[in-house]
């Protein structure tokens, strides 16, 4: 038996519902009608609305701490109209991923090992009726991990179809320049802390301890450090997030508030002379 | 053995206690202690501070997608004055709901088929001893959810009373115009949308597909759709909602923003002639 | 078999970490790979970012109300810096504290009758490879919650020190004055509530029903009442919250916005003679 197929009993549930309406309670609801002995995690409620790619970060960074799980994730403004529903057998494991097909699942399912086969979820039986036009999270995506975590094959929920045609997220990735990189703001988390699209070993060698950061009109200098700690409080740091990431963080501040910058802003890093003078922000 | 006597082991618990403090942590302890093996789902705590309304529908919104369960609601504006506690039995299956007597239960209580009988939680030996004066949540509510989760009768909880002397909530539903209705706002979700009390059914068959909505001093023109993408980017649309009522939504964009409206605005929802040009808002 | 070495089974988690990025999801997959079958209750993720008292004031609050279970807490501003994480063995009954030594355990570890035993977490066999720098609640942190949620004795973790190194926190406490006292704010919660470091008792039988308080330039009147609604709509009220300390609350409306505090702020409260008129804020 494929392990894609085996009863999990774990789901994994990340969205941008929130936590101030009752939509993700009621998905809970929904998977404890299905499968009552099923657990759920909340990896994430708070993704910004309707922010695909911040949401298929956060999912992509969350897989590998995970117990074996299917991983329903829903994040999708295009509820209702002719966009599928997918679940994704990925890797060797055949690990399980249920979703909207719009890009929200495919970095996670690359850190999987990669899609080995797509179901589409049209098979009405698994889903509640009526179906509504704007909650498939309650009505279709919800019940699909449910029943995957009770142990219904995934080739029961719908047709099965080609993994070619997915709707791919890429992201921008660095961008290297002579004296640095220009890197895209993917997240901005609760301490204000810029998460890149870039990692310390694009930074290269060459870079010193400290480096100018501009986007936008603004120029800052900003210390390149091991840890937020290590830089003077209210100074700017460029740090190796917990994902591997750089980001650019203040030890006891929040650099979103002096950057100004929001997902989707690219910033240059480019590195100063050994002789500039310490980072002042 | 009726069924609401019987052990249903979950509890369902929607209050207005926020998630920043341990409110509603400390009443999940409460819970554990008392029935360790009872399992919580988290409705929602996010309904606005001491609006009884808009928890008593989204309480009634939830009904039909949870499994069998004590349904635990506290938003207690009069918390420590002499409103009473109580638990409802309510319609055939006999389902247990334990909060207030302020309204909150009263929509739920109608869904599940009606009130069968009427405890108030006036018995001491199933409260927290010292009794605090501001926090029946924890000290009487959660408690009261848990016995009843393990599976005390809900007669051991307190006195017997007449069902006729609980306190009411009733919406204030649609008014008819000639031309269309006014309908008051119940609940604004962290989407921006503007869900009203009233259904498509209300609007009738007269109204074309685009209707002009007024609030206050302003006007708007909104399309009506049966999906948030079927609206151009940044246009109003009158949709149903996942909760079968008539919901305003800017399709990308958040209608809230747009129409300055908060729970209690009445909005007029009026039918334009068919020749009238496309909704801009 | 001492308690604390017994399998618990239970972990209660606090953390400043907020609830719109996964890092409390990931922090739940940890524990669920480590011991598949821990239940987690989420104490309180709200606590305002790095701020150690208010969460210390927090997780002291929880413990009463909870089942036996490994307290893991997590407001750790010196993240990868050389502060040490340790577990606390507490009490006759042996209860575990998990989290950083920065003085966020000790209120709670006296509420749970003083520190027994302690234990650096410095065994690399029971953390994350790699081991971040700034993410020690996945890495460090919940792992050995897990690990002693799932029946590992505390030494194991690591090297046993002295408790006598520990950094302890102590409250400011109330400062008594001729006519009243002065308190600091410890914690804002939701609903605008102001707790005050001290408690009913500390304000003597000699204060009349009619206070003033004091803070900055701002004067106010407040009346001493036993619950919100004893006071009347919109004025201020003094009374004695569910943690048993005395906060500023106004009836149907948000103290913090009309005595504009934070935590931290002194307010000064001083009785005023019987003839008083009431208070009117």
């Amino acid at each position: 038996m494929r392990r894609g197929r085996a009863r999990v009993g774990t789901v994994a549930f990340l969205s941008d519902y929130g936590l101030t309406d009752p939509f993700v309670g009621i998905c809970h609801g929904v998977i404890a009608r299905i499968t009552p002995s099923a657990r759920v995690i909340d990896l994430s409620h708070g993704v910004p609305p309707q922010d695909v790619r911040a949401g298929a970060v956060q999912l992509a960074d969350s897989v590998a701490y995970l117990p074996p799980a299917v991983m329903l994730a829903v994040v999708d403004p295009g509820v209702g109209t002719s966009r599928r529903g997918v679940v994704l057998v990925c890797g060797a494991g055949g690990a399980l991923l249920v979703g909207p097909d719009n890009g929200l699942l495919w970095p996670a399912a690359e850190a999987l090992g990669g899609v080995r086969s797509v179901f589409v979820l049209d098979n009405p039986a698994y889903q509640l009726t009526p179906l509504s036009r704007t909650f498939h999270g309650r009505d279709v995506f919800a019940p699909a991990a449910a029943y995957l975590a009770g142990g219904l094959p995934a080739e029961r929920l719908g047709s099965r179809v080609d993994a070619d045609g997915l709707v791919r997220l890429v992201l921008p990735g660095p961008v290297p320049r002579e004296d640095g990189l220009d890197a895209t703001v993917l997240l901005v988390d609760r301490f204000g802390n810029l998460s890149l699209d870039a990692r310390p070993a694009d930074l290269g060698a060459a870079l010193g301890a400290t480096v100018e950061l501009r986007g936008g009109a603004g120029r800052w200098t900003a210390t390149v450090a091991a840890t937020f700690a290590e830089a003077a409080p209210a100074e700017l740091a460029l740090i190796e997030d917990a994902s591997g990431r750089l980001a650019v963080a203040v030890n006891q501040g929040r650099a979103v508030d002096r950057l100004d910058a929001v997902p989707g802003t690219v910033l240059s890093v480019r590195g100063l002379p050994p002789g500039h003078p310490p980072a002042r922000g």
